[in-house]
């Protein structure tokens, strides 16, 4: 029996998305075509971008559908940038972020000359909201993480948002982590008023909900300045085009709004789990060390530290033991480098390459945490033996 | 019944794409993840690459997946064009083409100075290989329709790609609307070598043959210089980052494998269709006139000028009647504006407003072709006269 623990690297698609991504298949028609076909599956369409306005807390026209979280972080960034006054040259990039956002931006230094402004995190991965402030003025654009996917830190999305209206610069929160763990509010962080500054846009995804991969979606402000990623046919107030995807959008919105009705419950009982996982791993394993925020954390992230042993070693260990976990980003998974989250944490590069993630979801239960904290002891004398035997032979 | 002519605009989801879609959702894991999950995920990945390499005749690393046609256009558009050698500064581009690159070429001049060098459309709707060739020489790029979406004329794609291949610039073909329906052959197309030149991308959708909106993939030469649209995680050779749609590449995958098992004889089918239907309105509606080339035409594309009649109103009257057609394409429904592929034919902004596209597929039979002939000259005679009056109250 497989123990699965790597919710954040995708969650299995909930019953309700595959339902709505079949029945909107009963819809034969391009929304775009305006005959009755195309506005039967335009209703869908619409429907579907009602319900996920609801759940994000913003306007329905405010929804732009993507293909995932990294198109939408992508459009956020490169289209505030094209779109930015000719005086605006910088990048607000806090440390540790998604490399969604991180490579967007290296791009943006490197092909259109942007600065970057880096701001530093704490040692349990938290942005402070003062330096973030004093980065700000004259900036091109800024962007955050809701909450830190690798390290589970959340961080405080009202002060960034706060303090990007108050230097009038646009921000964009990268949310896909938080969806469905931790309230996401447009509207609120956003605050009243048609400034182009402050919070502008937000991007989540279907598949760490339970929706299916291949389908996000970008929160626009209608206020916002924002050239396209992708131009064509003028779909979705010209922001995104392409023929949309109808029965996708069925199935995130189905997706998402059983996540956020179950939220406050299911991250109840996934932080018991958590709590328990974390307890266990250290009382177990002598010197392992929980990484990011204890306290303001996502609920079913555990991030630990392992000392002398190699987090691959681990995960393999791990994996030929039937549980499934990760060294950090599964997007970096294979890339035989140090977390650059760690890394922004203070410790150093031996730190980096000896950490595991264990992301609980809705299919976690007790079994999956007792099957953990079973195995880990010997897993963990194996990878350390096997790091000093490596040591020994080099 | 519906009479649904308009498989262009999306085709039905065939069955095998769908189980293949539900199928891959069995396996839970990111493919991008090292532990055994993830690799089973990969494993269905890269199977349905190897299979959709086979119907496009590429190798499997060339296929990026995409979200469909449009962003594969853009990828490969802005891809070549933020690649360019410094001196290149002008872009390729046929009249009468598809706005997903039309308006990304659009871009590239209002934002990124590219000199646009238009080559003009013959009257059936044909690009002349020599007047393109002539345009090609130190060019950044160039992009061309393997099959015009509108009036459904077929290009000689190999003489396009052997023109750009002599003058060693960059050529992007666009093979949504042909794939299915006519061979889609990049090696044949590209021919021998390691050169940046010639056919370095070609686009593909899966709804246009049967598998699920939201899903396409980018064509891209090992030898293309190409710098992605979407930066991020680093998956497909660093060209196209985000989570992998594994069910959606393997429903395309299915989809394509299936149309172009049956692409022959289902051609064969459509083309007698096409012909009753083409005769049938020449016959029924004095003076109409069919547009795009009459013989090299895509096999289910019947595309008619109407005199006096507005488009629209057909439009209206036939799905009054329970028939499913189209203006021009799906992605420019709504838009008030003449068809710009009938004005790059020679023809006024008059004709352009007054004509009908009717695409078949594969659910076509010769009773909806029996429905469209027995209903059109009533409603053609109601818009002329609908214009008549319209006229006469203006």
């Amino acid at each position: 029996m497989q123990v699965y623990l790597d919710h954040a690297a995708t969650a299995p698609l909930r019953a309700e998305a595959r339902d709505a991504w079949l029945a909107a298949h009963d819809v034969l028609g391009n929304p775009s075509s305006i005959h009755g076909a195309g506005q039967a599956a335009r209703r869908l369409l619409e429907d579907a971008r009602d319900e996920l306005a609801a759940v994000l807390h913003c306007q329905p026209i405010e929804i732009v559908f993507t293909s995932g979280g990294t198109e939408s972080a992508n459009l956020a960034l490169k289209g505030l940038w094209w779109a930015r006054p000719p005086s605006a040259d910088a990048v607000v990039l806090p440390d540790g972020e998604h490399h969604a956002t991180l490579d967007v931006v290296g791009w943006l230094a490197s092909h259109e000359r942007a600065a970057i402004r880096a701001v530093g995190l704490d040692r349990l991965g938290r942005i402070d909201a003062r330096r973030f402030a004093e980065a700000l003025p004259g900036a091109a654009l800024a962007t955050a993480l809701v909450a830190n996917n690798e390290v589970g830190t959340l961080q405080n999305a009202g002060a960034l948002a706060s303090a990007a209206a108050a230097a009038d610069v646009p921000l964009h929160l990268d949310a896909v982590s938080a969806l469905g763990s931790v309230p996401v509010d447009f509207a609120a962080w956003r605050g009243a008023g048609a400034a182009a500054g402050g919070l502008v846009a937000l991007s989540v995804s279907a598949h760490k909900v339970g929706g299916p991969v291949g389908v996000g979606a970008a929160v626009v402000s209608r206020h916002a300045r924002l050239t396209p990623l992708v131009h064509g046919g003028g779909q979705q107030r010209g922001l995104r085009a392409g023929t949309q995807d109808v029965a996708g959008a069925a199935a995130f919105a189905a997706a998402a709004t059983v996540a956020e009705a179950e939220r406050v419950e299911e991250s109840a009982r996934l932080a018991v789990l958590r709590e328990r996982l974390i307890r266990g791993i250290l009382t177990t394993v002598p010197g392992a060390r929980l990484l990011g925020d204890p306290v303001d954390r996502l609920p079913g992230n555990v991030h630990v530290l392992f000392p002398d042993a190699a987090g691959e070693t681990l995960l393999f260990l791990l994996d030929m033991a039937g549980i499934a976990v990760s060294t950090g980003s599964a997007c970096q998974a294979g890339v035989a480098e140090p977390s650059h989250v760690v890394l922004a944490l203070g410790l150093d590069d031996r730190a980096a390459r000896s950490v595991l993630r264990f992301t609980l979801g809705r299919t976690s239960t007790s079994n999956d945490v007792d099957a953990v904290l079973a195995r880990l002891p010997e897993v963990y004398a194996r990878a350390v033996a096997s790091g000093a035997r490596s040591v020994g032979g080099s």
